[in-house]
């Protein structure tokens, strides 16, 4: 068994990456986080049962308390009755400012599970361990935590790092492919804006990924965790280069509102939005067809949505206005400008509305 | 009209308190957070309709647009369900990352303003403008954000330092005096804590200010805040000397819950709470006799309450055993430890059980 670990420096924190086959259960991934304390996980219904058991074993001469939360599973229940839901059993626990929060399963686990720990007494320390592609790749590393409002997702949270993530591979076995699939739009994401010969090492590894091959994983893994960590250390409030992150959030955010959250997976959205916003670039005169058609080649081959739904040019406009990164109502989207190269800036919405034209419905 | 400005080193981010009477509505308090946004001015029901309209007014050149928020007043509404209206009047108001939420108004809404600012978007600007003293002394300034749990007073917030703080004090003029009188505790304490010529001056200036004598405001207002902000820079997150600051909190946390949000004032407690931690740092041998009698008579002199509720002990130490300071269920005070001093440490239930056997109803 390989743990290796990676170090993220960023200013609110810097914390490591532990990542490979058999890594939730590893000795080794849970040193220098255990403490006299209690440790409450936060998991949901689909996972919770798989690995909760094992992983409460392996922690409990290492706490003074080791306690477990189930939530319900999905994108509907970020709310902030779930933090409350938290909250309530850390103080069931006695769970003091000493705890620790370990957040064991998808993005909406770990979003959830990442602002209580930012707001339980001020700020509480917290582990993530996340069991989904699309979490391990993205968004269990740079500190973002979320819940959502009716009027946009994400729309409330904080940055709040962990103090660890530890990634097992192996945990991606019992992931459904669709979620599987949903969790390669990340990859092929820092590939766009970050890395042109990654993207090219994605489109030569894309069939050995689709059937999980193990090796194939821990580099996808691997560079895509180097590739963010990098970013979210230069720019850990997203003022800056950390925007290119974003890369498909904006159509996508939009598509998974429109849609109601729950309905479009996050990465299926995100997938079908790089598409659109490699079509706006091209559409700016920022890159060529080629390689929108690079990006659009990967999205099907990964088999993920290529068409936008039918929700109305006006819905999306209205949708993408209310975007958190807008300013004064202008929407800004992150466009591809060469190869492995991107940039946010403003965009009219009547080439937005050309690239649902060509793509929605 | 003399403004002065006082710079707070916080690691979080620095910033300038401005003072002085008629700061409010003064141009050179605002220089440096005017911005081409919006602007969230959250207040309340019973200052909002005298002070809001004049400092819309004054702020419409400055933002691209200004809106106010009116909450209902009191602990009671310290809630999740204040901050979703917040959120929901910046979503209204079609506010981004740019905006800037302006705090009107005393703790309740410098706790809710600051926290909403903490979380909208996953963090925006916030002014906090402090119109009861408790505010100006305190609660502005340092970053503390809060929502009470009903299981606890201020269980989940988040540190997220404002960028300005504006005290004018022609704000206190319309103060009642419970409330004037509920902010001299937090006077007191600094005194007490951090500063024993400072516990002197008050010693003599108790009856000019008790009058509301506009020199002994100003110069006890900058005094506190000198101290404050002195404490803050050196530990913004209350792992280090901070702590101090709580002095009488623990107690008078107890004696807010244990009493219902809203029963006792925040500054009654504490005034309460500092005369029984003062006894228990009698007890506990670490000042004479004398120090305790000194903290009695302010509390005394300045109308605050001297005797606590009847609760009961077994309830009494329920409360404190859940405080956020409390460590694995063991109950910590801030202690006085001499002449302006003072530490945080544990201390036995059968001291606390002394403590009121002699204090209570």
């Amino acid at each position: 068994m390989t743990v290796s670990r990676l170090r993220v420096d960023a200013p609110g924190g810097a914390y490591e990456i532990v990542t490979g086959a058999g890594a939730l259960l590893d000795p080794r991934s849970w040193q220098g986080v255990e403490r006299d304390a209690v440790a409450l996980i936060v998991t949901n219904t689909t996972v919770g049962p798989i690995y909760c058991g094992p992983l409460m074993d392996r922690l409990r001469p290492s706490f003074s308390k080791v306690a477990m939360l189930e939530l319900a599973d999905g994108e509907a229940h970020k709310t902030w009755t779930s933090i409350e839901t938290i909250v309530d059993a850390l103080l069931d626990h006695h769970a003091d400012r000493h705890c620790l929060l370990i957040a064991l399963g998808g993005g909406v686990v770990g979003d959830l599970a990442g602002f209580a720990a930012s707001c339980f007494m001020r700020g509480v320390d917290c582990v993530q361990v996340p069991t989904t592609l699309l979490a391990q790749v993205d968004s269990s590393v740079g500190g973002k935590t979320a819940i959502n409002h009716r009027r946009g997702k994400n729309m409330v949270g904080t940055f709040h790092q962990p103090v660890r993530v530890i990634a097992d591979t192996d945990t991606l076995r019992t992931l459904p492919q669709r979620e599987f699939v949903a969790g390669l739009a990340e990859v092929i994401k820092y590939g766009a804006v970050a890395d042109d010969a990654f993207l090219t090492w994605i489109e030569q590894s894309l069939d050995a990924l689709l059937v999980r091959d193990a090796e194939a994983l821990t580099e996808a893994l691997t560079r895509s965790c180097q590739i963010k960590a990098s970013i979210v250390a230069a720019d850990e409030r997203e003022s800056g280069p950390r925007v290119v992150l974003n890369f498909g959030h904006t159509f996508g955010h939009a598509i998974e509102t429109g849609m109601g959250y729950g309905q479009w997976l996050h990465g299926e959205a995100v997938g079908c939005g790089m598409l659109l916003a490699a079509e706006a670039s091209r559409l700016a005169g920022l890159i060529e067809v080629q390689q929108v058609r690079r990006i659009a080649e990967l999205v099907r081959r990964a088999g993920l949505p290529t068409r936008a739904p039918s929700l109305g040019i006006e819905r999306y406009l209205e949708l993408m206005r209310g975007d958190k990164k807008a300013r004064n109502g202008e929407i800004r989207l992150v466009l591809l400008t060469g190869p492995g190269q991107a940039r946010s800036q403003p965009v009219e919405e009547a080439l937005i509305s050309a690239v649902f034209h060509e793509h929605e419905g």
